[in-house]
């Protein structure tokens, strides 16, 4: 069984430091959203569906700690832990949806007792955790047949397990179609600056048995070019209803080089990413981080002082580069304007 | 004035260790052929020119301590001098093209007396040196003609003054564009896994006060399609008879993404970089090495144990990729089989 980053136990969740892997494997327990926001925004949690779940959580324990006479007090103290969880990362998508759910039910439940509904809320949390991994399975199942036996496929930044409730998306579907009984090996991007591919998804795959080679990112198209890669299948934060992705910095270049060679380029993504509020990717709001994530490794410096830096954590794909969405309610291609829409239509 | 990172005295050359840039400024003294081969080797000098300075010097320096009653005699151990000290690196042919001149030079010179040949060969690796830096002046007035007032320009790994006797190739085209009043600002690829652009070139270049962003090799590709680059220049290791270039891994994609963006891509070389016993790309040996350049950051492990890795320091870029080729000899395009024949007709 693949790892699941996010554990929720009497009051409180612990999650695996993910700065810290693959060398230590650290868990830390959050009681409160203050802390559960600091770790989003730290990146102790990452992976856009594994922010969602620590969010919700982040809201029912804000919840429970609020002192409130009656609902409107209790409302408005929780837009305000929304606010706070809401303000750590801006890209993923899956962020604002967790939010928007635990709102949505809080006013559901409005005039039941305050008691009652901080409890629903804790529900709703463990709600979102548990369908997240079973989502994570659909898509496998959906994706699974787009993975030939013998497959070399190229992943980029981690879209597995440790992203996600459990199973991964991009990493959920290579589980899948090794269950399914399917040899596949995958070469992992180390996804710089962060390094996403050489820490989490080389260690959950070689955990899992998986056979994974570590590339630096600037080797996926030369090896492409040599016959070495068969496909490309990466996660996403955010996409909109056009069918751009926005998703780890990096991955704009491996959609035009898998173009270049022919080579399919899929997306794995559960509903809750797709941002049916924005028509394209260029309103997809882009996270700078801190230049000290590409000048330094560790406590070392790597590069000379006072030069400039720049650090988008993500990018966008445009829809055209991209062969198949994967969701757990099937696989989209061609017109994803329409299809986009029509998975939602379907289950209204 | 740039840095020269090879400089001569007394019978010994001083190197600049580059493992150790941006953050310690080492010089080491090398008086004999073995260490100079260590030094290529394990990178404490690098880039095709700078290889081949440095390769000259390690001849001249065998030659000086080979002790022979005869030129035959001497003659058989210069060449395992040269075969140390070819065994080095594989994919820059400029080391290959140092140890021919120089063995070329002594063959012309049998029949002298063995200690006039000892100072000829000083005197031909003094004059490759000195010849480098001039060469990459010439090429730089070709180039910067290239080179737009204002523009922003991509480039990857290190082909600067660390990288040659002085001035440097790409970056001496920046240098001269710069020189010539041109404003001209440089984004750096970091360049895994060895981090020669983070490490070197936004060293040299900030050291000369032209502006250079760093951005992570994965983010070329974004800023391209957010406009935020007007071209691309690197250096090479090999050329082929055909134009197709070696260079650092990740060059290929660099080249892919400028065709993308409708970027020109140009290639700053001296012929010496050109390989005409090579009819195309594909046969340029390419070295893989060791995966701990790329599972590790100094002594932090970043990947976990146990994995495979992939490691090739060099990629293919396919010269219908290369929009020019700029040499001391002035500027080939197009049919890059007769133009890069003609630069060499032209000076016979």
């Amino acid at each position: 069984m693949s790892i699941r980053p996010i554990e929720y136990r009497d009051g409180a969740i612990r999650m695996i430091d993910q700065r810290l892997l693959p060398t230590q494997e650290v868990w830390i327990r959050y009681r409160d959203y203050q802390s559960v926001a600091e770790a989003i925004r730290s990146m102790v949690v990452r992976g856009a569906p594994a922010i969602g779940v620590a969010a919700a959580f982040g809201v029912a324990f804000g919840a429970r700690d609020i002192a409130a006479a009656g609902f409107g007090e209790f409302y408005a103290e929780l837009e305000k832990v929304c606010a706070t969880l809401a303000a750590t990362r801006p890209t993923a998508v899956n962020l604002f949806w967790a939010l928007d759910r635990m709102r949505t039910r809080a006013r559901q439940l409005a005039g039941s007792p305050l008691d009652d509904i901080r409890t629903e809320l804790l529900n709703e949390a463990l709600a979102v955790a548990a369908e997240d991994e079973a989502i994570n399975r659909a898509m496998g199942r959906h994706g699974a047949v787009l993975i030939p036996d013998g497959a070399r496929i190229l992943t980029h930044c981690n879209a597995g397990a440790l992203a996600t409730g459990g199973y991964g998306t991009a990493l959920g579907v290579i589980r899948a179609a090794v269950e399914s009984g399917k040899s596949v090996s995958v070469l992992a991007d180390e996804t710089r600056p962060f390094l996403q591919g050489a820490r989490l998804t080389a260690w959950e795959l070689h955990k899992d048995g998986i056979p994974v080679t570590l590339i630096c990112d600037n080797m996926a198209g030369a090896l492409m070019r040599q016959g070495e890669i068969d496909g490309v299948i990466v996660g996403a934060d955010r996409i909109a209803a056009n069918g751009d992705v926005a998703n780890k910095i990096g991955t704009y270049s491996v959609a035009v080089l898998a173009r270049e060679h022919g080579l399919p380029f899929y997306v794995a993504a559960p509903l809750s990413t797709i941002d049916r509020n924005i028509a394209d990717g260029d309103q997809i709001p882009i996270e700078e981080r801190d230049a000290i994530e590409v000048t330094h490794c560790g406590a070392t410096r790597l590069a000379p002082e006072g030069i400039r830096v720049r650090n988008p954590a993500f990018d966008v794909t445009p829809a055209r580069l991209v062969t198949a969405i994967i969701t757990e309610r099937g696989v989209v291609r061609g017109d994803y304007v329409a299809g986009l829409a029509q998975l939602f239509r379907e289950h209204r």
